[in-house]
């Protein structure tokens, strides 16, 4: 389906879908929410939302993907059944207790690698949104000894320490996917507190407070390692400080910066932002 | 043609052409299929949908081209008449012999290089799918003496071995076209068990066991390509290990992913999936 | 919303915006004007179509803007309210005194870089337009030590020199952001009497005559860094001459020349150019 | 105006202006022609074709023009007006002397570089269409040591040799710009009997013997600037040797080859090929 059919057609199905939330099994109301957080409808419409813009920016391709903590339950995650991101809808969104078993699965495939997310959610209990993705631009990296750092301002947000992770390490040679919660549990304690952890010869995993930082943090990790290995031919660039990492980082993920970020974003891949209320 | 008005189209004529298929001497039943093969339907529009894809990810350009071993018997393969793979549709489809002979020319002008194919489905029995492209990603790797190896898990399948061909070799001065049949088997032997062979100077071909996985090669071959001259930049990157490739190739290859890469593909370039029966 | 309704759209709300311009306290007539410049309703209305264009040509992206000094009043400037560049339309615009104080609020967020905008201004008599943006291709001249030259004939009108300018050395540690009128000074300092300034970690800041040189430069900055960088990893590339300089920046600063860009960049970003009165 | 609905206008404004074009001075028809050669009409949409595909492929952005030469008068060539290629409509093509004058200016600008075109025809009897752009993947080999060499199949057409012109060594500090006939005579004869030229700091020229043949080159001209690029990084890349230089370019010139390319660009572009009679 062409981009921008299939993009005019999305809006129907996912005003259609929404009404059939409750039919569907995705509770949408009456249920206690964190302070502050959206209500659930608009945060399961931003996860779709999410899923587009990382296929429209490039972030993933075919593969990826990315989650949210369950809104009515932080013992459970909502992740897209085994579908490209390109391609997510409502109805595609299931329910996950935290070491993978399906809540809802209604004959619908799970992505054989949900345990990454399940596993840095079940570490850190300040990430309310895990992207995971193979961006090409940031690859190289995961396989060289360079240190992917945030070498620019909207790269802040990246963190200062961007720890490779390496199956291989712990796990002797594999099909180099995060198949079990052991495999996740490694990974996520490689990431530690960290924003975001490579995979070797793989790709990355993402840790964010929201769904809107978790993207903006995804797309810049591409961003900054285009900057960074260009900035290398150049010769010996220049990163930002420790201050200067935390500063903008703040910054970054202040609404003003996220807001406008989403907008656009959700602009360019032609889907609905979620309203706040 | 704009690219979406020109995909729109192509449903109704990807449907119109379908129901014409024995009308065009394109037979689509009631012959002996290998087990477990999709309808030779079917198989005949994922090869005009592997067509549109290629285009569509910039794979090949003008030039470029993908078969497949005719459903209907191993002793001949399906390829476009001469003309650019954006605009394949399932009227420009013929059925060769092996040795390149057409079996239904019809005033069309087969691929000047169609014996790439030929060569490779007359030693490989394993093989149902050919693709033979130009790629600007890899061209680089055609003309220098850095090995292209798989780096990332989504290009295990490229295999441990990418060998590289120079028709000067054997043939000496030519117009790099691989034209008979000679070219072709040598083309072949170099290819050997391997899955990709790179033609100096020239672009790669891709042998698979289907259509998808011939796609998917392609493009990954592509990818990582890039992902192994930024890599080189950083210095002394880490390729997968042998066990790793085999590992990832099998993971590639499952319906599953395979599977959820075709939808994508699919829907990308606007064209039908072509409907397991 | 898909990149080309929104454009079809966009057509029908920038004239909608035009006619209700002076509702909106954006006066269109009755005041006095330099002698040469368009109307204001004209300048207003390709302040819209630069902010188009260099989110379209991928000069910004969520982040970045663009300021006209205020047709009707040397001492402020236009610039729109705090979204996306590829978002504005006629309604977005705000009116600011140089010190960034907004005249027109009504509840509208202003940019929190305003400032380079103003400081801008205030410094430098001939500055007519000021882009702020973040181009991709740009940002590793901004760590490293290669000064950025102009190499090619379109891109003389960046100017013999380009400083860069580090918020560091003045103001210590922050979000690297331009907040304040020190800050916007001591960048407007570095700015000189040239075109273009850079950020470190950050950015460039370009200075023109009007909105259209403006983008025309801001443009072939980004192309300038690219072709720079590839020449550079040919070896010792040769920049042009101060007196190539000079003579190619009244050839591409000619009506003949900016027209012609700014007819082409509109039709692309799909916008009204504003016509000459 | 976004580029699918402009692309759709286009067809219409094409054939509406293909009727109109007697009146407008172009005459169609009645006329002698080179043996082989298509009808005046046929090449006059080749032209305007060749416009828009320079712009849909990049190789041409705000600037650059191609030409014919006259298919009624040899002494005479036809390129558009002042305006971007992208933009080029039948009704923006005018004829000119080769030294330049105008022959049916009726208030329309010329391109300031059009003696690039009329010195090539002068010079070369059996050119009967000119190139000339920017293409930024080329620049970098405009102002370096390295030679662009045909290291792909596809590229052999550029031929063994491309000498670089330097307006500089003849006429000292200019605006770089080819603005008179004796610049214009002094890069013919860099040109020589090659195919391409290109000009330090500025761009490239290619000339061939028909337009179809002029765009091909100039988009392999950027393909394999690109890939000898990239071919570098990985170390000593292999280069066509003079005899697959010039069967290759036979084989990439056949009406075989070069019929797919430009069903292939023409349908990308949006534009009506130009039907051979």
């Amino acid at each position: 389906m062409p981009k921008h059919t299939h993009d005019r057609r999305a809006f129907v199905r996912a005003a259609a879908c929404l009404a059939l939330a409750p039919l569907l099994g995705l509770p949408t109301r009456g249920r206690t929410q964190p302070p502050g957080a959206a209500s659930e409808a608009t945060e399961l419409q931003r996860l779709v939302a999410a899923n587009r813009i990382l296929a429209h920016e490039n972030v993933v391709d075919a593969f990826g993907h990315v989650s949210i903590r369950d809104p009515l339950s932080p013992t459970r995650y909502v992740l897209a059944r085994s579908r490209s991101p390109e391609l997510i809808e409502l109805g595609d969104l299931m329910r996950f207790e935290l070491d993978g078993t399906p809540v809802d699965e209604r004959g619908r495939t799970p992505y054989g690698e949900r345990m990454i997310h399940g596993a840095i959610y079940e570490a850190r209990a300040d990430v309310r949104s895990v992207v995971h993705f193979h961006a090409y631009a940031v690859l190289p990296f995961t396989i060289s000894t360079v240190p992917l750092k945030p070498m620019i301002h909207t790269a802040g947000l990246l963190g200062a320490e961007i720890p490779v992770w390496d199956i291989r390490a712990e796990f002797g040679d594999t099909d180099m996917l995060v198949r079990n919660m052991a495999e996740g549990r490694s990974l996520a304690k490689t990431l530690g507190q960290n924003t975001c952890v490579l995979l070797r010869g793989h790709g990355a995993a993402v840790a964010a407070h929201n769904v809107k930082a978790a993207v903006l943090t995804a797309y810049y990790l591409q961003v900054n390692a285009q900057v960074q290995l260009q900035a290398l031919a150049l010769g010996a660039p220049k990163p930002l400080s420790p201050a200067e990492i935390a500063a903008t980082t703040a910054t970054q993920l202040s609404p003003l910066s996220l807001d406008r970020a989403w907008e656009y974003f959700c602009a360019r891949a032609g889907v609905e932002p979620g309203k706040d209320q």
